[in-house]
């Protein structure tokens, strides 16, 4: 199968490096092709601005969605954003590696996120009206691709738990989860968490790498992440509010999933 | 009083812009000081790297955090860090007013905290051991000053309500509102939420701009969102799990809420 690694960590020669390092062996010793995006050492340009919009006229106002949809449509934009769409179409299954800095992903992949997700390729996609609000959370460009978080953390898993000061892992990557990938259809994996970055040694990291093999061995095998599809009649339409029968009473980011319990 | 404006959108003659020149119109007008970070305008540096942290050994692997913490102590930091860092302490608070962009902050912004927050800045504060996790969550650098996002969004106020398929906006914003503003110790207030962007006109426009002075009115008396201190007694040390008796049963972001209830 083909995998997209999209990385993001200044330096190498760190714990996250050695990960991307041992993924891509791994990955490739099981006979998938793999493509890495190292996205510090390719220099990605983290924020979206007008010169992401060829052509843009500087007399009216930039409008991000719009000029999006704009080079987007006329082939005109960048070449690394179409470089990195190209990576996306080919692959079968994304792995997003990163290290959780402020309780999300570091700035240079949210701005690949932002530049990379082009209006008409991740969003703006499929009929936009009052009955149908467009082809998302569970359809779009990505559908029949998986995707996959591996994040790293310097506190203790007890931080992230459910009652952990943090706020739950999985709730605090929600944002990145349902509404980055779930968004444009990517089938979303179980986060790969590693905990307690700074007390790391050979043995501890051996026992990771062990684990984090088992997880891309059944990638495509192993069951995804239920949330519940936007338009297959859980919610309501346009409100897009969560039917009344289900997730009775309830407002925590967990109704979303399918099974109204959390994974 | 002395307030700081992080503002984070590419284009000046926008709807973000207009609400940005009213906020300073409207606390110029009222007696306050005024300091602007237009992030976009300042060409802010987006991706934290080796080049944040001067006097690297590039023979060593770059940490982030060390290095952050060595420039830090040594008042060897860029001068770009070094001066929203004292634009932070000068405040008595400070707005970040932003675009939701994939349901969270855009890279330029992620990067603008990411490199400000220092280590013994913003993190690294007070004892550090598993008596003491730190001065953070209600404690730290920022105590006594407030925090306040402004937040604009394309979609309905009901796609980000309690049972809304894009999750709760209170839920979503978990990770900058908690994560960001109270770990270092801001006072946080509730958010100012503006929905349905690409549907404005004049009118709408001046009755948002008339709640938006209520809410700078009332900055300095309005009551707080009540996050729960890590360190006065509803978290277990060092696991940082919240008290069995408290919010008993649940494992929702509303339980660091104080009052357990959503606010």
């Amino acid at each position: 199968m083909n995998i997209l690694l999209i990385y993001a960590h200044p330096e190498p020669r760190s714990l996250n490096g050695a990960l991307k390092d041992f993924a891509i062996t791994h990955l490739e010793t099981a006979g998938h092709e793999v493509q890495v995006s190292d996205l510090y050492g390719m220099g990605w340009k983290a924020s979206l601005d007008p010169d992401d919009a060829p052509g843009y006229d500087a007399e009216t106002p930039f409008n991000p969605a719009l000029e999006s949809q704009r080079v987007f449509a006329a082939g005109s934009q960048p070449a690394d954003i179409q470089a990195e769409q190209a990576k996306l179409l080919w692959a079968d299954a994304v792995i997003f590696q990163f290290p959780l800095w402020w309780f999300s992903m570091p700035a240079i992949l949210k701005g690949w996120i932002e530049r990379v997700y082009a209006y008409g390729f991740a969003y703006g996609v499929g009929e936009h009206s009052e009955n149908h609000w467009g082809d998302r959370y569970g359809e779009g460009s990505m559908t029949g691709k998986r995707a996959m978080l591996v994040v790293t953390m310097g506190g203790w898993e007890s931080h992230y738990s459910g009652r952990g000061v943090n706020g739950a892992l999985d709730d605090l990557l929600f944002p990145i989860q349902h509404g980055v990938l779930f968004y444009p259809g990517f089938t979303v994996m179980p986060a790969f968490p590693i905990y307690k970055t700074s007390k790391m040694d050979a043995a501890r990291f051996q026992s990771i790498c062990t684990a984090y093999a088992a997880r891309l061995n059944t990638l495509f095998s192993d069951q995804p992440l239920p949330f519940r599809r936007q338009n297959h009649g859980d919610y309501e339409i346009p409100a897009l509010t969560l039917k009344p029968h289900l997730a009775v009473g309830r407002c925590d980011l967990g109704i979303h999933i399918g099974d109204g319990e959390r994974v």
